[in-house]
C-alpha cells in the first residue's frame, strides 16, 4: 500500500474501537483502532518516535517503531500536524518511569498500520501549541480551530453538561419545556429589536392598491408567550433554554443572540403570609420560584464545582443594596459599606439636606482594617474620583468636610470635632464622600462604583483575592417605575418607565399608592439574581388583574393607544381567569461564563459575534443585492 | 368577608398543598388548598351542589354545602366558569356508587372556603365545553384558551417528554447539545431564506460614500456550523434541537419557523467493510448515526407508546423503493406494488421501449385478493386517474393494452393472449398502467401517486384500516445529483443539482464515474428514515476531501465563484484535517405529530402559525412604520 501523504482517504477505513481517552493497563495487549489528529512527533532515535494522537476525549501515545526507510510507518513522518488519521495497533503499559497518573498516562500504543484520513494542509496557525496564543481576530476568523484549543472545547463540553443539569432539575420539579415562536410581532416601541421581513403573504396587506412590505420580528425574550401559554392553563410550570435577540450597539460583552434560561409558574405567591416561612426576608410574592432557582443553582455548583450553596440566599432590598452598596447588584464579598453620615451631622446642616430630600454618605478607610484596599485607594486618588476623596491628615481634621468639593457644607469648629468623634475619624483615614438624593435611583451611586472600581484595582494588584465561594444575593422591592433610566428615556419622552417591564406586579402593600398617582413611593413584586457582583437573572409576580394592567398601561405609563395595541392579546388573556403566574429568566452565557472563569462570554459560545456584532468566520452581516431584497418588497434607502 | 365576584385578588392567598390531579383515597381527613379553574356547576340539591376544579395536572370534584344565601359559599355559584379559584377543605372518600378509577374518582373535596383568584369575564369560547369545538380561525385567534383544551394540552405536554427522553438518550450516547448561530450569513441563492436587517455596523460597510444596509440571515438548517463544530475536533458526537427558518409559500401543513433533531459525528464509516455487520443492505456510509437513531426512536416508541421497534430498521435504495412502490418514501405497510412489466411484453415492444430508454409498470387489483382497495379502485376510475387504467372485462381481454391511452402500444391478438397468460390477468382484474423512463427520477411516479390515492380512499371509507405498529425504514442511494427536482430547477438554470445538498459525499464505488462525468450514475452517502410513509428525517456521510468539495461545487454543479464564495470557509477546514464525518436531522415537529396522531403539526406547537405564515394571535408579520425601517436603512420599494 503505498502513502500519498497530502491525498485523503475516500474509501471505507479502519472502525475505531475505543477513543483517545479511554484506554488504561486493562486494555493491555488489546489490538485497538484509534482515530483523531496527530500532533507533533518526538523521535527517541532514528529507529523509534511518539506521537500523541487526539480527539475531544483525550491523548493517547502512540509508538511507531520504523524499519528500514521504505517502510510503511516511516511515512507517519510525513504527516502535517493536525492531520486526521486512524491508527492500528496493540496497547501496551509504559515503562515504569514514564508512567503518569493523568489521562491515558499508563498505557501507550504500539502501531501497526495507520491510514490518512485527511492531511492539514492549510493551518493558519496550530491549535494544539499551547506556547503561542495567536491573534484574537485570527482566531475568530478560524473559529472551527480555536476550538480545537482544549481550553475551548471544555467550556462547550460543560455547556452541554450545565444545559443538561438544568433540564434534569427542571423536569424533575414538574416543570415542561415549550418551545416559544421567534419568529413574532415587532412592537411600536421595539429600539432594540431585529425585523424579519417576508415575502409570503405580501399581497394581502395593501396600502394605496401597492403591496406593503411585512415583517415579523424576533424576540428578546419569550415574555408575551410564556405568559400566555400559562395564562391558558395548559402547563403549570414551564421552562425554556430560549435563544433572544437583542440589536444594539455592542456593549461590553454582550452579543446580538444570547441564550436565557427562561422560566414561568402558574399560581405563585402574591407576598408573604404566613405560609411562607422564610417571609421575614423576602416580602415579594413568588417564593416558589425562588425557590425553584435555590434548588437548580445549587444542583449547578454542587455538580460542576463541587461546593455546596447555601439552602437560600441572602435577601436584600433595592434600598438597602443601594444604601449599604451603591449598588442594585452589589457585590458583597467584600466589605467597604457605604454609610450615611447625614445623621452625625449638626442638626442645621441635618435639616437643611433634609429640605432638598438629599443625604451624604462615605465610605471610610482606616489603615488599620481596609489593609487589602490601601494602596488601591491610593491609586484612585490620581484619578478623577479623587474630587470626592478626602485624606484626613492632621492638619485638616477639622476641615476635611468643608474642603470636600463634593459636598458643599460648613461645619463649625466645635461640629467638626463632635463628627469627627461620632464617626471615629482619625489621621491617616480616607473618607470618600458624596452627596446625594435620600431616594435611590436606577442602578448606582458614585460611591458604589467608586467601591467596585477599588476593588478591581485592589484586585489588579493582587492585594485583595476574592473568595472561591461563590457569593449569591437576592435584590427585591425595587422601585416599579422610573424616570432614572437613559436607556428607557428615548421611548418615555419624560413618562414614566417601566423598571423592568410593564407586567411586573406592585407590592400588594402599595397598591393603593398606586391608584392614588404615588408612583414614585410603589415597590414591585421583582427579584434580581446576582452573583458576585453580576446581575445573572431577573423576574418578577406578573400582573393578572386586566384593570390593573390597563391601569399601568394607561394611566401610569400612559401608552398611547397604539402602543398599548400589541399587548391586547395580554389584557384579554388576563379577563379569561389567568392565573396568579410569576417567573424568572437567568442569562445563560454569563452564568457560563462564570462556570467557566471565563472574563468573556464569547469562549463559552461555540460560535460567537465581535463586540461590534459582526461574525467574521460566516461575515455576517453582509449587503444583499438589490434584486433579492425586491422580493421583499424592499430596498436600501439609498438606492 | 364579602365576595365581589368580579374583582381579581392581589393580595396574599392562601398557598396550595396539592395539584388537582394528586388526591386519592390516603388524604382522607386531609385539609387541602387547591388552585385552579372552576368548571361548570351541576347542582345536586338547594343545598348542595358538585363543582369540578382543574389545573394541568387533573380535576378534583368539589362539594359545596350552602347553608342560607348569605352564606359566603353560595357566592360559589355566581363565579363564572374558567375563573380561578383557590379552595380549602376537606378530603373525603366518595360514595362507594360515586367512585370512579380515572384520575382523583375515588375521592371529593367537601369546600370550607373560597379565594376568588381571578374571574373569567371575557371567554369568547369556553374550552372545556367538550361538546362543540368552535371554528379554527377562533381558536387560533385565542390560542392562549384552545391551550386550554385537554386534547392541546396533552400535546404540549407529550412534546416536552419526547424532547426530554431525546436528550437523555443521546447524552447518555456521549453527545454534545451545542448551540449554534441563528444570526448567520445570507446565501446567493437563499431562495427560502429569512433575511434581518440590522442598525449594528451599517457605517463600516459603504458604497459611493453612503451606508448600505446591511443582513443577516436565519438559518434553514445548522448544516454548515455543525459541520464546522465536527471539523473543529472540540466534538465528536454533536446534536442540537434546533430552530429553523423557511420563508416559503404556505405548502401542505409547513410552519416558517421549525423544529429539528439535528445531530452530527465526526469518524463515521465511509461505506461498509466487513466490521460492519449489517453490511448487506446498508452500503452507504454513516453506520453510526444509523445505530443512534435507531435506538433513540425505539426508545422514543417504547417509552411514549409502549411500542418495541425492531432493533434495526428494514433499508430499501431509492431504486427499489421507485420500482416497487413509486415513491422515495414508500408507505410500505400496504402492498399494492408496482411491477415492471415490460419482461412480459413481446420481444419487438421491449426493445423498441428500451431504445428509448422506458419501461411499462403496472399496479395489478385482482379482486381476490385486494378487497380493501376494490371500492377505492372503482372511485378512482371516476377520476382523472383512470386513463392510465385498464379494467379488463372479457370483451377487451384480447386489447386492453392497446386501448390505454397513456401506453401507446401495439399488440397482435398472440402476443395479448401470451402477456394475459404471463401477467395471470383475468376478466374483473384493473391494471394501472404506466410508461415512464427506466431511470427513476424525482419522488415520485404516476402508479406510486396512485398507490398513495387509492390507501387513502380506501382509508377514508374505512376498508383499510392502517396497521397500529409504526413502519420505519431507510431508503439509501438516492442519485447525488439531479434535474428533475422543479423547486431547485428555478436557481440550478439546467445546471445539475444536488439531490440534497452539495456536502454529501458520493457512494466510494462511484467516485470514478463522478470524476469521469458521468454524473447520473453517482449515488449518494444519504439515508432518509421514512415512516408510514411519511419522510421524518435524512441525512448522509459528507464530503471531507476539500478537492472532491470543490470538484463538485466547480465542475459538476458548475458555482460561480460568488455562489461558492460562502462556502469557502468550509473548504477551509476540510483542509485542516477535517475527520470524516456525517449527521441526520429528523423533523420533530412531524415526528410529534405522528405520535399524537394528529394530521396537523399546529396541533404539537404551542403557538403556531397558518398555512399562510400568519400568526393570528400575535397579529405577525406586520407593516412597520417608515420612520422605524430607516434606521435600518432600507425602506418600501412603493414608498
Amino acid at each position: 500500500m503505498h502513502i500519498y501523504p497530502d491525498i485523503p482517504s475516500t474509501a471505507p477505513y479502519p472502525k475505531r474501537t475505543h477513543t483517545c481517552g479511554e484506554l488504561t493497563p486493562a486494555h493491555a495487549g488489546t489490538h485497538v483502532t484509534l482515530t483523531g489528529w496527530l500532533l507533533p512527533e518526538r523521535k527517541v532515535s532514528k529507529f523509534m518516535s511518539f506521537f500523541p494522537i487526539k480527539d475531544s476525549s483525550g491523548i493517547t501515545q502512540l509508538v511507531i517503531r520504523k524499519g528500514d526507510a521504505d517502510d510503511h510507518l516511516a511515512a507517519l513522518s510525513d504527516v502535517p500536524v493536525e492531520s486526521t488519521v486512524a491508527i492500528e495497533g496493540q496497547v501496551h503499559v509504559r515503562p515504569e518511569k514514564s508512567r503518569r497518573d493523568e489521562g491515558t498516562g499508563q498505557i501507550e500504543v504500539q502501531v501497526d498500520k495507520f491510514t490518512l484520513l485527511n492531511p492539514a494542509q492549510c493551518m493558519p496557525f496550530i491549535p494544539s501549541d499551547n506556547q503561542t496564543l495567536v491573534n484574537e481576530d485570527l482566531r475568530a476568523r478560524f473559529r472551527y480551530l480555536d476550538l480545537r484549543r482544549t481550553a475551548l472545547s471544555d467550556n462547550i463540553r460543560k455547556r452541554s453538561r450545565v444545559a443538561r443539569i438544568i433540564r434534569d432539575t427542571l423536569h424533575h420539579d414538574g416543570f415542561l419545556e415549550v418551545e416559544t415562536p421567534l419568529l413574532l410581532k415587532s412592537t411600536p416601541e421595539g429600539a432594540r429589536e431585529f425585523l424579519v421581513p417576508t415575502r409570503v403573504g405580501r399581497s394581502t396587506a395593501q396600502q394605496d392598491g401597492k403591496d406593503i412590505p411585512l415583517f415579523y420580528a424576533l424576540p428578546q425574550s419569550p415574555q408575551q408567550p410564556k405568559q400566555l401559554l400559562i395564562c391558558s392553563g395548559a402547563v403549570d410550570k414551564y421552562f425554556q433554554i430560549a435563544k433572544c435577540f437583542r440589536d444594539e450597539d455592542g456593549r461590553k460583552d454582550r452579543q446580538p443572540e444570547f441564550t436565557q434560561i427562561d422560566l414561568e409558574m402558574a399560581f405563585v405567591s402574591w407576598g408573604a403570609d404566613k405560609s411562607y416561612s422564610r417571609s421575614d426576608t423576602w416580602r415579594v410574592g413568588g417564593h416558589e420560584v425562588r425557590a425553584v432557582i435555590e434548588r437548580l443553582v445549587g444542583r449547578i455548583w454542587q455538580q460542576v464545582e463541587g461546593i455546596t450553596l447555601p439552602s437560600s440566599f441572602r435577601v436584600i432590598t433595592y434600598n438597602e443594596a443601594m444604601t449599604r452598596y451603591g449598588s442594585d447588584k452589589p457585590d458583597t464579598r467584600f466589605a467597604l459599606e457605604i454609610q450615611d453620615i447625614t445623621p452625625s451631622l449638626p442638626s442645621r446642616a441635618r435639616s437643611s439636606l433634609e429640605n432638598l430630600g438629599e443625604i451624604i454618605e462615605a465610605i471610610i478607610l482606616r489603615p488599620s482594617e481596609n489593609n487589602q484596599f490601601l494602596r488601591a485607594n491610593d491609586e484612585c486618588n490620581s484619578q478623577e474620583e479623587s474630587d470626592t476623596q478626602s485624606v484626613i491628615t492632621d492638619s485638616n481634621m477639622l476641615n476635611w468636610l468643608c474642603d470636600n468639593r463634593s459636598i458643599n457644607l460648613k461645619l463649625s469648629h466645635d461640629e467638626h470635632v463632635l463628627l469627627n468623634k461620632t464617626l471615629g475619624v482619625s489621621s491617616g483615614d480616607t473618607l470618600w464622600l458624596s452627596r446625594r438624593r435620600k431616594v435611590p435611583e436606577g442602578g448606582s451611586t458614585a460611591l458604589g462604583r467608586l467601591r467596585i472600581r477599588i476593588s478591581e484595582l485592589a484586585h489588579a494588584r493582587g492585594d485583595y483575592v476574592p473568595p472561591t465561594a461563590p457569593h449569591f444575593l437576592w435584590v427585591t422591592e425595587f422601585p416599579l417605575f422610573t424616570r432614572a433610566d437613559p436607556d428607557k428615556e428615548f421611548l418615555a419622552h419624560g413618562r414614566w418607565s417601566s423598571t423592568h417591564h410593564p407586567f411586573t406586579a406592585p407590592m400588594w402593600q402599595d397598591i393603593e399608592a398606586m391608584y392614588a398617582g404615588r408612583t414614585d413611593q410603589v415597590r414591585g413584586q421583582h427579584y434580581d439574581l446576582v452573583l458576585n457582583g453580576v446581575e445573572i437573572g431577573g423576574g418578577s409576580v406578573r400582573v393578572h388583574d386586566a384593570c390593573m394592567q390597563e391601569y399601568i398601561f394607561s394611566q401610569v405609563l400612559q401608552l398611547s393607544d397604539s402602543e398599548k395595541a400589541s399587548f391586547n392579546h395580554l389584557l384579554h388573556a388576563l379577563k379569561c381567569g389567568a392565573p396568579p403566574h410569576g417567573g424568572i429568566a437567568l442569562g445563560f452565557d454569563r452564568l457560563m461564563a462564570i462556570l467557566c472563569k471565563t472574563p468573556t462570554i464569547r469562549d463559552v459560545i461555540a460560535f460567537p459575534k465581535t463586540g461590534a456584532g459582526t461574525d467574521i468566520l460566516f461575515k455576517s452581516p453582509a449587503a444583499v443585492n438589490k434584486d433579492a431584497l425586491y422580493q421583499y418588497g424592499i430596498q436600501p434607502t439609498h438606492g
